[in-house]
């Protein structure tokens, strides 16, 4: 799976560089571009509306705030998330807090929801005169192997164009074309199937919780997630590739009240109007390299992973930051360096996410195999009890490093 | 599962406790009994000299050699063992220690072959007066769900022999008779096949390493481990079933160099004559409860784990001093409630042994699964790079609490 050395030229530098994709991953590299002098244009497939409310992941941790704040991308962020300094965990019906800040240096989570993230990130490359081209259609990578590739699309006025480029950032998500038009074999794919089901549910009601609860139910998990002070995330644990419409609203709520019950409390779980229910099953993806001669991947087209930790997004904006990084050393000072060294640096971040995801989703999940089901329980009941395992969770939960 | 509440007579304690086997578990009964002053029998199917020089666990951790200490059991364990500090991780050809003790108060393990543990124990328990039968066969137990359980067998002189008591403590290890003794269905057993082979390997070599050392290796994991100054034991990762007859002394050795090999260093592995070689697979094994009415299980007859953190002997000697507890309190206090909860006292030991093993075994072995290799891989990056990993895996690893 070795490539090429990447060779820099003058040629190149004089061209942009197109990003398919306006997500996080992609917004991030078109405006860490802009403030570089590096020319770039913006394919993407929606619209301006649906990417500014298609709701998605909605965590920011400590160093992706952090990252922002440095790009001057994160007022709005900083004024209207909310912090967080603690997630919770019930387990046979008793809560245990965890205070992951105080045991982190006060580091803390930021929610945020990612439309809102994309929201903030268009506007900023707009103000700044950024080329986006919505909806757009039928994209298709040229050349990618050589020192000039390009990309065409069709417009949406129906017209086709094409562009040549210096590199190509792959930004469209695991089911986009930039990865699919990677020939087989040329790059490595990890796939893993946790064997799990979400049931994710978004639904109008207030959160009735200030912290994230991670509940260990016998019939499994159970999730309340922060979204706003109007909508809340909800998540159910069910059997892999379970039919959505077994699940009508008010089973939903049955099992939510049941799952995520305290003993001897008053607290109570609030109804709102669901306004999605989507089932989802638990997997890795995992491209190696995230680099296909000029085409680079970024964000989900590069590696997907659960949602459990919350560290999709965080690993979009970390992808997105050193390509961009990798890309102005390379217009402004000849270094292939960083270029060449862009897969191996992002790919030890997704990896360690990788394992701190699969360790979360161990830690909560009711396991089909009756011994592994009791190692889960185990790892939580140490983990609510062991000062030490606490703080190695926290350090990775808040993103401190 | 729930059985009969205990009840307190008598009759019982003017019985004996029948001890079934004499390895770690049953003679720290044996003596934690004698110095209560509670009259017990161990049974022992081998000979002394066989119990005295069969070669197993190696590693006391801190809070074992503690306990024997506060019984007076430690004088020769204290100075004859060797004490340790640190481990080494060997990964891509590079050596990493990890000080356990430095991020754990400055505990420490205590190398200590478990039948030096024995045999202190046995001449402890013999200087007491204690009575032991060695070269038993064909024990049976009778009434263990009665206010008088009996145990007989057959003596070595070929007598057969019965004796009633109060109660039985199976300690005879995954395979004994006390286990099996239990009906079907009568406990619940919880058992996992790792899918991974050891190649055990005893040597007359002396250490090649102050520290234990743990390798990843492409191939597969190698261990060294630390047993006296003239003996090491080593393991080679092996396919599951692997027949022993595939691996001649040569191939052991080469296989060991290859995969405990350093870059860049001067480091060599010493060779011994083998002494032993079989092939373990690691497997898991939990009872529920620990307990059949009289008949309580500690040890292997309860819970069986693999070798990796070490925990096996750790977990029996735990087992022999909370059973002990909850005796002493039965015959002097009218007291059933120690065993009433020793069953749950035991386990929640027990699971989080069998997690944090289960978590080794996926820190440094090759699977299968390309995508799991790679987390086992970040995940020992991981515990090199962060000291907060490092502190939770010390305190865990050398039995702080």
């Amino acid at each position: 799976m070795r490539q090429a050395h990447l060779e820099w030229t003058i040629q190149s530098t004089a061209l942009p560089v197109v990003i398919i994709g306006a997500g996080p991953a992609g917004l991030m590299v078109a405006n860490l571009l802009q403030r570089a002098d590096v020319p770039c244009v913006v394919l993407e497939r929606g619209t301006r509306e649906y990417i500014e409310t298609r709701p998605r992941a909605g965590m920011l941790e400590d160093r992706s705030a952090r990252m922002l704040e440095r790009h001057g991308l994160a007022d709005r962020m900083l004024t209207e998330s909310d912090t967080h300094t603690a997630c919770e965990f019930r387990i046979d019906g008793k809560a245990h807090e965890l205070n992951y800040s105080e045991l982190s240096d006060g580091k803390t989570h930021f929610v945020y929801p990612q439309q809102e993230v994309v929201t903030d990130l268009l506007r900023q490359y707009l103000d700044g005169g950024g080329d986006i081209r919505f909806e757009v259609s039928d994209v298709e990578l040229q050349d990618q192997l050589e020192e000039t590739p390009s990309v065409s699309w069709t417009s949406s006025d129906g017209t086709r164009e094409q562009l040549d480029c210096s590199f190509i950032a792959g930004c469209d998500g695991f089911h986009g074309v930039t990865r699919k038009s990677i020939p087989a074999g040329a790059v490595k794919e990890f796939t893993h199937q946790h064997g799990i089901g979400w049931l994710s549910i978004l639904a109008e009601a207030p959160p009735s919780t200030e912290k994230v609860i991670y509940a260990l139910h016998a019939d499994g998990f159970a999730g309340h997630m922060l979204r706003s002070s109007t909508v809340s995330r909800f998540y159910l644990q069910v059997p892999v590739g379970e039919d959505v419409d077994n699940w009508p609203d008010e089973k939903v709520w049955s099992e939510l009240h049941k799952r995520l019950a305290l003993r001897d409390s008053d607290w109570t779980l609030t109804e709102g109007k669901i306004i999605e229910k989507r089932v989802l099953d638990m997997r890795s993806h995992v491209v190696e390299p995230m680099r296909y001669g000029r085409l680079y991947l970024l964000g989900d087209a590069a590696h997907i992973i659960t949602p459990m930790g919350g560290k999709g997004m965080n690993l979009a904006l970390n992808d997105a930051e050193v390509f961009a990084d990798a890309i102005a050393s390379y217009y402004h000072h000849k270094s292939t360096t960083g270029l060449d060294d862009y897969s191996a640096v992002c790919l030890r971040r997704v990896w360690r996410a990788q394992e701190f995801s699969q360790w979360m989703v161990d830690l909560v999940h009711r396991n089909e195999q009756p011994f592994l089901s009791r190692l889960g329980h185990a790892r939580l009941q140490h983990l609510i009890q062991s000062r030490e395992a606490a703080a190695s969770f926290a350090h990775m939960y808040v993103g401190a490093n």
